[in-house]
């Protein structure tokens, strides 16, 4: 059992909190048996468990702990404050994991058609938690990082995006590759952006396709407008000129899965 | 000027990140001169107002420090390092102001119709301040805080609205008053719940109405779920049973504006 904070697999743990070390380590931290339960589902690598018996105390925990033991994951026990020092939970369960970051290069989208949602330079791991969400929700296939967008194994990212993470496809590009690909290809990329047109209701969303949003301060880059097959608008007539970028992007997914679903 | 971060007032500004100290003086903390600006426009009531001239270095900053002054609000200059002990911002801009609450009594919505969202105990701030800003994208009155919500006047929900905080009447009340209020009122309420029969897509909603959404963890109350004319409910086909509460109000939102819009 493991009773110091300062023992190293404590300390690497900890340091996962920061992008940086995520990136060299290429893992990511997840906690709470509902979160373990949907990592293990969807068959993620998972590197190392921690638990600690003396927070542990429903019965789902406990079967789900047999799981992953019985699995073969190296799983460590440690001490309720050695557990504490670092859970992000306000009130812990006694059950982490490690896990390893799996993304994918642009080109994997040949082999996943589908509802996928393109994201420039997005800086809010709290929006990009709630995008997976919605999109996991309207049946989307995954998400396109594009350029330096925040991280999507951020722990406000997983736990935003609810377990949504784990049943999406994370691709990393950046703007030249995206746009190389994209060029020759029969899929409709639809942008939105505040300069646009078309409402968004007017036009009519393909099931497979590109929905583009843009950072939050800055919006779409002008490469990529020019990408775009057409770009949209969502109306508003109050006082504020844009939307939270989460709550936009999961209106126009609603409204493609909305036609969609009704044909 | 101030010098010292010890200073009473100082103290003061730095108390107000908390609840009960905001509770117990009726006021909040605001910061930037976009927000500013827009808490002026709407004639919101200013207690006192913190500048550092170090740190005001654009003309539109100065400009709105002119105005705020002309004004006869109680103005502070203060130290450069005094600001950024109070500051809430990454790179701060030199301007921050104390501003008095403004609530109103459930019988406030006799005197305003339109469109408001009724919230049952709803806990993040950050979800407040986003269902704020689409609310007033759509044209709505108002929100109805129904029993312990999260307070919005928190740091992070008044950021999140973008300054429609301003723009919006907030109604503070409890279950009881609300259900007395509504007897007998010819005002429909549309509540969500994952255990409604209708599609959201599928009723129509008319202008003046009260959307009702429950909190992020719980839902609606039962009580309420039995005061609403109809319950409602977003399909989702993913691995997800639910979508964040900032996202699932703002697809009703625009579904309820979408309608009215195109009559």
């Amino acid at each position: 059992m493991i009773t110091s904070t300062s023992n190293t697999k404590i300390k690497f743990i900890r340091k996962l909190r920061t992008k940086k070390f995520r990136d060299e380590n290429q893992l990511f931290y997840i906690e709470g048996p509902r979160i373990i339960s949907e990592a293990l589902d969807a068959k993620w690598n998972f590197d190392q468990v921690f638990y600690s018996q003396e927070l542990i105390n429903d019965h789902y925990s406990k079967q789900l702990l047999g799981k992953i033991m019985e699995s073969g994951v190296d799983s460590y026990e440690v001490e309720k404050q050695v557990f504490e020092s670092f859970s992000i939970k306000d009130g812990p369960k006694g059950l982490a994991a490690v896990l390893h970051q799996k993304t994918y290069e642009m080109n994997y989208l040949n082999r996943r058609p589908g509802l996928w949602v393109g994201l420039d330079r997005i800086q809010d791991p709290g929006n990009l938690g709630s995008i997976m969400r919605t999109l996991d929700s309207v049946g989307g296939s995954g998400i396109i990082l594009i350029d330096q967008c925040t991280d999507p194994f951020d722990i406000a990212a997983v736990r935003g995006s609810m377990g949504a993470i784990f049943s999406l496809k994370i691709i990393k590009t950046n703007n030249n590759t995206f746009m190389q690909f994209l060029a020759g290809k029969d899929l409709p990329m639809i942008g939105t952006s505040d300069r646009a047109d078309n409402d968004y209701l007017a036009i009519e969303y393909n099931k497979d396709m590109i929905l583009l949003m843009g950072s939050e301060r800055e919006g779409l880059s002008e490469t990529l407008i020019e990408g775009c097959d057409k770009l949209v608008c969502i109306p508003m007539v109050g006082k504020s000129d844009s939307l939270n970028l989460a709550v936009a992007t999961s209106i126009c997914l609603y409204e493609i899965f909305n036609q969609n679903r009704k044909k």
